[in-house]
């Protein structure tokens, strides 16, 4: 037998990491799928659109002879690819400002390494991306949430409401811009009412901007990097995955002017030696891509949403906000508990033998108790396939044993 | 002027952080190469054996139109390679005890990061992969050292030693076998002490067997994996970056029985969605290579080891110790100060215009003060160039203004 004293206990950090809210639902969907049932995947932002050939053209063509390590910081003429596409958002941005990163998740992980203590707090705006608890959780930071509401359209909470949230050791504010779970597109007066909370704060400005292609409606998107006078408080986190239909690469990049922020970001990076390399060559010819590229993929998810919105909007009881960026709608649902729903979807639902994977917005939510009536969608598949998931959420709808009024 | 309260500090763990003992003296090599200088670098443990062209053929081969995440853990498939590779070193390995991980270096994370709390302490043998101190760092742990020595051919240190060092914060022993960076491998009678301590004290073992195929002099290797008693509380480091000379796939594994400690691990995992997918549909080509690939490998670093070894015993005033083990050698060398002598290498030294790059050994100890006269040599360079190197390192100690007496 094994002698197993309490010191082999996993870590309190470890405990309290939270399972996530979409990868918990996959037994159900594995089962569902034994059963010879068809599932939809509107759970995970992972697009159907074809990574660019000239990814895996940049590879072959680079004929490696010895795959080796590249700078911490990433290859110099990945970096300036890099800055170049940046500078297009923020003039002025060089590669020295550039920290190539094993995607947009250890860009946060280095961000809140960098910058936070154990014991800070990062304002955020919930619903949120939820592996950002995950990532404070391992800096010893908590995350201190500000609601956004489905009825207002996932407006900014009010900037008196955030400033009070701020504390002694409020560091940060994370934000999601375009959001990830909400599709919310932060306007340029929201964004002035962020900037002047930090500058006048002294906090930085944690940007995610993943999704900063997707925005519809003729609308402009404003990087963090362009907010005036706060240019060494911001730290914007990117990713290849979502802009290049590349979530596999795992490339991506932490990007400030706070050159004290980027040394010390450097010997995080040193520690785990340095980013896929591949991903590094591949990413650069996507980098190179024309801006065709960009408007033809935003037009795709454009009619995308439309379609879903719409297809929303026509079943009763559902509250379906405006969305004008990324490729997420968090509708609230005439349901009584969207864990519940999501999965009842997957166990015990099917149309003409076909089903829809969701994410239940609980997971997205800080404070326990709330996103109960509200999923996220993506929209990440053909209009065909999202036309048939729709019917699927649409007939469930109908007949889920749990339904309630709502909206 | 921008606004920087004190609230805009570093984080202290970031301040804490060393910076890459081997990638300082960088900005001296490139001052070198400028000069006309031509540089072999013994400094890094990136070999110039070819990646095998399967890896590349494997990626060309799939032919992904979307290059899409993979399950968390890693794809089944590559995850049953590594665990049928584990098999030939532990009987009853399966996928189920492999956790594919963004590299050693992400391995270790989760290992500290799920096993360790803020404030506990790991016993390490020193010298030591100086990046353990950051991961530590990163868990908010400490690393206590025990020293190894030069002089008694970097053996464990007397376990009693070991033992005395186990304070009520020591969870784990972490051990690098064969070791970077002394080459050391540790005896069936050293890993028969370890196991028994470890079982005794009820801690954690974590076993980076990043250079498990490298072993000469016909000895052979004990993975953690297989020893009795403590399955529960072994957790194997590994990566494919040494063993395939695929340092820039960024794909490894952290590997346990500790099913607790396994899905407590993949939360970090999740966190960060997943490891890089093109290192992994090449890497399961690389794990299907035949046994003649590793005795090849094997046979050619024997070759380098033991040409090097003979070039540093006829340099006067050198103690070489043995080495049995990865591609590490770490001799004392007649010199006042190790950061210095690599430093002056590159920056007042050239023998016919050539001169060799080392890592000096102070930043593998975390004793402050220790390894002034040591330096790790990798023996990653073809036998030509090693040669070349080993002129430029014995002409170097015969005119470095630093020599002093040893051995």
């Amino acid at each position: 037998m094994i002698d197993t004293p309490s010191r082999l206990n996993i870590s309190q950090r470890a405990a309290q990491l939270p399972a996530s809210p979409i990868r918990k639902l996959v037994p159900f969907q594995e089962q569902a799928v034994a059963r010879g049932i068809r599932v939809f995947h509107l759970n995970i932002g992972q697009p159907d659109i074809p990574t660019p050939p000239v990814f895996f053209e940049a590879i072959e063509k680079a004929q490696l002879k010895v795959l080796d390590y590249t700078h911490s910081a990433g290859t110099r003429s990945f970096r300036e690819k890099l800055a170049a596409y940046y500078s297009r958002l923020a003039p002025g941005i060089t590669a020295d400002d550039v920290l190539t990163t094993t995607s947009g998740s250890e860009a946060i992980r280095f961000a809140m390494m960098t910058c936070l203590d154990p014991g800070d707090e990062v304002l955020v705006i919930e619903p949120t991306y939820a592996n950002y608890k995950s990532f404070a959780i391992e800096a010893g930071a908590t995350l201190k949430a500000l609601t956004s509401r489905v009825e207002d359209d996932f407006a900014l909470p009010p900037v008196a409401d955030l400033a009070a949230a701020i504390g002694p050791r409020t560091r940060a504010l994370l934000l999601c811009n375009p959001s990830n779970p909400t599709g919310k597109l932060y306007s340029p007066d929201e964004l002035e009412a962020i900037r002047q909370l930090v500058l006048q704060h002294g906090l930085y400005l944690f940007s995610d901007e993943a999704y900063g292609e997707f925005v519809y409606d003729g609308l402009s998107y404003t990087s963090a990097l362009a907010l005036h006078g706060i240019e060494e408080q911001v730290l914007v986190i990117d990713t290849l995955s979502k802009r290049y239909s590349a979530c596999g690469s795992r490339v991506g990049a932490l990007i400030t002017r706070n050159r004290t922020v980027w040394n010390a970001a450097l010997k995080f990076a040193q520690a785990r030696l340095s980013p896929p390399t591949l991903g590094q060559i591949g990413g650069e010819a996507l980098l190179q891509l024309p801006e065709s590229y960009y408007a033809e993929v935003r037009d795709e998810y454009a009619r995308r949403r439309d379609f879903v919105l719409e297809a929303l909007r026509c079943m009763p009881g559902v509250l379906v906000p405006q969305v004008s960026g990324a490729f997420y709608v968090m509708p609230r649902l005439p349901i009584d508990n969207s864990d519940r729903f999501c999965q009842w979807l997957l166990e015990s639902f099917d149309h003409h033998g076909q089903t829809v994977m969701l994410a239940p917005a609980t997971g997205f939510y800080i404070t326990e108790g709330l996103g109960q009536q509200e999923v996220r969608l993506a929209y990440v598949l053909e209009i065909d396939d999202l036309a048939r998931a729709m019917e699927c959420l649409s007939s469930a709808l109908e007949v889920y044993p749990g339904r309630m009024a709502t909206a």
